[in-house]
């Protein structure tokens, strides 16, 4: 399965592109849209969101990630393998907290040019084909390199911000809820907030936080929106103490 | 086909992850998004639309459904065949219109449970493997039960209420055209609505309500919003009267 | 391949339903969302940039494109092949740019009609099912017509407007840059605004355009919204002069 990871946004021609391209180079793999509305241009952020969901992808599965402003720049293509799937992005930091967790992690950076290579998508023209090149079977094309270079080591393993807010208004931090202590505490704006298990057990209006389908702890209001109730949206800091 | 009817929003992580089990688990299927934006946590808007949709079905259909507010609480995860195609879901009447409409229908509470079931994305874990167990011959894993326990009987045949806005401002209802007495008259907040054909039959900026492509009253006016120039929304009610 | 291009919306029951008649007509051909949200009502807004995506098509791809507010009034629906591409949609200028461009183009006026019709979705009704026809190689049922029958030659090689405005505030106008002359100058509201080739070559906050990756004029701010900062949308022009 390839899965497509980008801030791209749901609508727009930039899914549909790489999608046309991956439907011509590997016809027969399977590809699903992970994610196409991550934060704009928070490769940070992205980060925390694509090694939370890393965590129901199979050996062989290739995630093309994609948020990526500095594309046209400086910034090298690369191949990540960490426990058996492919990452193919950018070098900003995007498959940083993937590395950081994975037990077994390999890196290359991608020397292979296409064609035709856009200023501004590369995406389309460099990262799709990569993709559907490992899905296939293929090899990274380019050469490997030391998993220590270029690394993020100021990124905190846990990031205690929200990284997204979904069409509810639950607002998602890049905190793991196995890294939070049994008598942590969460507080929004000076504000706590209780623990939950899941919606279906908190009163209506309620808000709470819970580990979340992906492990993460998510900040919610039972049929009601936490971002205007709590003033949630990504960036903003959670304090966590004990 | 395996359809994905859900209230999770175009963006966002949910329908990718529902979509990277099914590729796992039923490959060969193809897998269409039928409608990801449904009314938020609104069952019974939901219920009227899905009716009006599954019309289209063919036999061997899968539909998964997924409105759920209560999701991890007490509601049953349910099977239900109506005329040779599935629907796997909550049982919080998601499915009572299809069931009052089908000429042959059968029930049942699923019991099985996966390896892993988070306590608020039963979509991923459960509705979506067994979606693709019934998309590849399989039986529905659980007991058949009363097709007259848990129905909502309070729920009337046609809903006269705005059930979806779609993008363009046009306002769906609950009531099907069929069940339009001819003389019948469609009022908004004390303002009657003349019938018409389709958009090309009335003058811009014209509101009039017709039978929309899926049997549905619409209200809807020539290249303008029927929500803005009326006052429509999910859940506002219409008068229909002869 | 077949593409579907249309002003449907990301969200809606449309694309779906249009989704699962080529699902069901056509199982062995990939379909691929080259763009949902296009300009509603706007066929010569989509024209030029169908243009500028057609570009990288393959011979044999069927584009399903359907903005079309005169559905079920007198348009016809037609099929367009350019330069071994197909195009299926309503005869209202949509194709216009792709004919204009084409090396070698032929045009059919579509007579078949399905066993049922709506008077609002021929998207679903008509256009799907041809495309399917197509994709599996049929031909096009209908009988061909003059090329120079209800072509739009009021409308410019290079539309000096704004024709798309993505999720980052990015406005693309209907201008293909290689039309620019080497010492244009484009304004927008009597401000000029440089040239630049992509974002990471800009400051953060500057406005510019550029050559984007469909090869048409954008105006863009790096990590800013040239929307908002400029005053753009749909059918602003954009003023260039050498």
């Amino acid at each position: 399965v390839i899965l497509l990871f980008t801030d791209f946004g749901a609508g727009g021609p930039y899914v549909g592109q790489m999608k046309a391209v991956l439907a011509r180079a590997a016809p027969e793999v399977p590809v699903v849209d992970l994610m196409a509305d991550l934060p704009a241009f928070d490769a940070r952020a992205a980060a925390y969101l694509l090694a939370a969901l890393a965590g129901d992808l199979a050996p062989g599965d290739v995630v093309v990630g994609v948020v990526d402003p500095g594309v046209g720049g400086a910034r090298d293509p690369v191949v990540v393998a960490a426990d058996g799937r492919w990452f193919v992005g950018p070098d900003n930091g995007l498959f940083e907290l993937v590395l950081r967790r994975a037990g077994a992690a390999r890196w290359w950076t991608v020397s292979w040019t296409p064609a035709r290579l856009s200023a501004s998508f590369h995406g389309r023209d460099l990262f799709a084909p990569v993709a559907a090149r490992l899905a296939r079977g293929g090899r990274p094309p380019g050469s490997e390199r030391p998993l220590t270079r270029n690394r993020r080591q100021d990124w905190p393993d846990d990031l205690a911000e929200v990284v997204y807010v979904d069409r509810f208004g639950n607002a998602m931090t890049g905190v793991r809820a196995a890294a939070m202590a049994p008598d942590a505490r969460l507080e929004v704006g000076g504000r706590e907030i209780p623990a939950g298990r899941t919606f279906s057990d908190v009163a209506e209006g309620q808000a709470f936080w819970y580990e979340n389908a992906i492990g993460l702890v998510e900040i919610a209001v039972n049929r009601g929106r936490a971002d205007r109730a709590l003033g949630l949206a990504v960036g903003v800091g959670v304090d966590i103490t004990t």
